[in-house]
């Protein structure tokens, strides 16, 4: 199994250290479920989708290493907590913990993440390919953080999107979304984009509205952590006030994610739990130490502001989410 | 002449480097036009009231060192060059110029570079009384860059609002976007409000709007850098997209200026030039060298997302831009 930001070759994880890019291409050896929460919790791996792959092969691994059921699920648990906002990862875990049962066999945890793994693969495809049909030739997109081949075992979410539209011949020119404080914007998604060839320009998050005010943005992409089942949903911070801007200026706004982000658990945004994060990485190395800080590290958007979600079962226009189209869905064969 | 940012003593002028702060405070002395030419460009001083104050002082000792009327004007279009947006500058050196006539005595030029000192103090002062009315016991307000004591010679503009009703002993908390890419609000207004002691918190340009939607802002206050005949304004980057906030969360939003910031050549914010900078100040240290970058420091703001603006001389609501008040400003004794 291998994707952009994972590999796992003979019962061996590496994660590729996403806090190092784009200047560092470092690969890292991942040897116990330890490890794997903090490489989530720095976010050397990180990404809704990714975040549960990477903590299921965690979970395989250790299997096969010998851990018991109890420490399995003693390191399920420690996994979970590492961030709380994407529900990838506990769906992810509880599919895991799902095989291990008393006399478990290791085999079916790795069968079973293998199944998370290539699962994530083709719902990528599927959202690149139905997302890709809302691009236009010409189109001038958004997109905010990094929800991309980094963020998933696939070709991402919203950047597969766009890769789709690049593959479709489209001419297409991406306003990539510095993202603020951690940078996955300009150190991620930049990058890939640059990879696949997609012509983008880097702007600090506070110049998107001036950008839409001048008419230079067709449509904004951008992936999502957890959606409610009222068609809510949480991404990265600054996603919010996008989806505000957009509205402002008349701009289709979509929110793009595979149907294992939706917590079907979760009535509305209102009970998103939100991620708050080191202040230290809002200050950096410009500001006072015992400046207060606020530093949420997801917002929640309503499902008014949302045009239509692309998942990988098609899309769903802002009235379909609120007549409950995300619940039928739960009822739904997959 | 002494002000937060600037000492002018004994014919010398030095300038705190407002890129050192706020880890370091260093003054440097300003021995000639062309300095401060280089000062005014890599932002050591900055602030449109500032930079408009300092390049008058620049000429006066051009002149009391014995600079020609020619030597003076050439020194003064240079200046003018350094930054295209904020009108302040102009205006103060069109006023330089207009006493540097045929056998000018230097110290005319003092006189008046003193005269531009004094009034801005004064300026600020009448701002910062009317504003501190519109703020209420309780409040939590937003404001964007720096336009502080650092930003002028007296109080500030939009912190010299702040300060007075904080003065006035009024509850209020501060919510200060850090503005990248130079990031003014970390490094220079939650300085200036610790000195102040004013409480506030720092946050990520993308974060205003989730603490909007989460009511936890009663009014968002900034400064300016040019205002257009109708009303309309430009400042830092990053301005025009709070006020789409403000306005779509019901949040008074209120840009805040002396009379030299408007330029009543300039009948909307169409025609205001936009300084384009380095794109090196967004990569940063973070991003690939050959990634294309927009970088323009300012944006516009229309008067029609403008609650009010607070002029040293009033209080004029949007309703009274749109219908003149600032054309007829242009016509009243000062």
């Amino acid at each position: 199994m291998k994707s952009l930001g994972l590999v796992f070759e003979d019962g061996h994880l590496s994660i590729l250290d996403q806090t190092r890019l784009p200047l560092e291409e470092i690969w890292i050896s991942i040897n116990s479920t330890t490890e794997m929460v903090e490489a989530i919790r720095t976010l050397k791996v990180r990404g809704a989708p990714l975040i549960g792959v990477a903590a299921a092969l965690s979970l395989a691994t250790a299997a096969h290493d010998g851990a018991s059921m109890h420490e399995i699920s003693v390191a399920a648990k420690a996994l979970g907590q590492s961030r709380p906002t994407a529900v990838n990862l506990h769906a992810a875990l509880d599919r895991m913990l799902a095989v291990c049962r008393p006399n478990f066999r290791p085999e079916l945890l790795l069968q079973k993440a293998q199944e998370i793994f290539e699962e994530d693969v083709r719902l990528c495809d599927s959202m690149g390919e139905r997302g890709a049909e809302l691009i236009c030739d010409g189109d001038h997109i958004l997109t905010h953080c990094n929800a991309g081949g980094l963020a998933t075992v696939g070709i991402g979410t919203a950047i597969g999107v766009i890769r789709r539209a690049h593959e479709q011949k489209k001419t297409i020119h991406v306003f990539v979304d510095e993202t603020r404080p951690l940078l996955q914007g300009a150190r991620l998604t930049a990058w890939e984009l640059r990879n696949l060839g997609i012509s983008h320009t880097l702007i600090c998050d506070n110049m998107a509205a001036s950008i839409m005010q001048k008419g230079r943005i067709q449509k904004v992409f951008v992936g999502a952590d957890r959606i409610a089942s009222n068609g809510d949903f949480a991404n990265k911070i600054g996603t919010y006030g996008l989806a505000v801007l957009a509205h402002h200026h008349g701009i289709p706004f979509y929110p793009v994610a595979p149907r294992t982000t939706i917590d079907f658990n979760c009535p509305s945004g209102n009970q998103i739990p939100i991620e708050q994060r080191d202040p230290a990485e809002v200050r950096g190395q410009s500001s006072l130490r015992d400046t207060q800080v606020f530093n949420p590290a997801f917002d929640v958007t309503p499902v008014d502001l949302v045009t239509a979600l692309v998942l990988d079962s098609g899309i769903y226009t802002k009235n379909e989410l609120k007549s409950g189209a995300l619940k039928r869905l739960q009822d739904e064969p997959q």
